[in-house]
């Protein structure tokens, strides 16, 4: 058993997982905030020179999990590690998201795609050659032929009433 | 408080902090495994088809945090948020690795900077959208100036004490 607790909240304009969006692309206009807990504030230093953080959160509104899932891009169950639908073994949530400006223990971020009080386990700075890959050897999967599609798209309750 | 149990254990050429590749591009030459506990193995499905995983894990070897670190990369001591320090509030890790096969419970990954036995706590697919940000807009603060330097680098015994 390993046990984490918030370094902080995150604060979004989205109060469900109806509507919001389905990865940071699509919430590019999408502003919100966290409030890291004071005890915290001094590991904030230097974070400001970079663009991009990666939030490490926890699904607070799941639980359970169901070993295939359907995802909003698809309409095939996929296995649950292929996909980034909230409801895991471990409910553990990735978002790479901007970095606006850092206000004392405030952080102002865009981009993003995470529900309004969810708790913040970490945040690490992106960091090209760790995040990105070599672009020319990627292969995704079932999300190949769906990628060009997915800023567009927002979620829909598909998810809601396993979440609620 | 949030508690979250192992779905596998990482298995890699690196049995201690000492010498391991500071980030998984410096792991490039490095191949090891993940063997996935038999109740996820469905879990696993259609995940094949993606060439990058991010892999979310507990470093356990790691106790406590200071609110600064001196980075492998740097001299001058930057706060914890702003590096990928091993001893952090939360002590959770983050590599983006590549997939190279599966074999039933077993996946077989390089670009690795992993230490033997550490236990995964989720799998995320590697998604170009939601994963790697406008590269003509990166900033990377203290790490811009080391960036060149960065895979040839490995790990010194920087963290050992603090992480046995």
């Amino acid at each position: 058993m390993i046990t984490y607790e918030p370094v902080g909240f995150i604060h979004t304009p989205f109060r469900s997982l109806n509507s919001i969006p389905i990865q940071p692309v699509a919430g590019r206009n999408f502003q919100g905030y966290i409030d890291i807990l004071p005890e915290y504030h001094e590991c904030l230093q230097d974070l400001a020179g970079f663009s991009h953080i990666i939030l490490i959160y926890h699904f607070h509104l799941s639980q359970g999990f169901t070993s295939q899932v359907v995802p909003f891009l698809d309409k095939v169950p996929r296995g649950l590690f292929a996909t980034r639908a909230p409801r895991r073994p471990n409910q553990i949530g990735l978002s790479t998201v901007s970095l606006d400006r850092i206000e004392k223990n405030r952080l102002f971020i865009s981009n993003i795609d995470i529900v309004d009080g969810t708790p913040l386990l970490d945040i690490k700075p992106w960091i090209q050659a760790a995040d990105c890959p070599d672009l020319t050897s990627i292969r995704s999967g079932w999300l190949e032929e769906k990628g060009a599609d997915f800023a567009a798209r927002f979620s829909d309750n598909r998810f809601t009433d396993q979440d609620g």
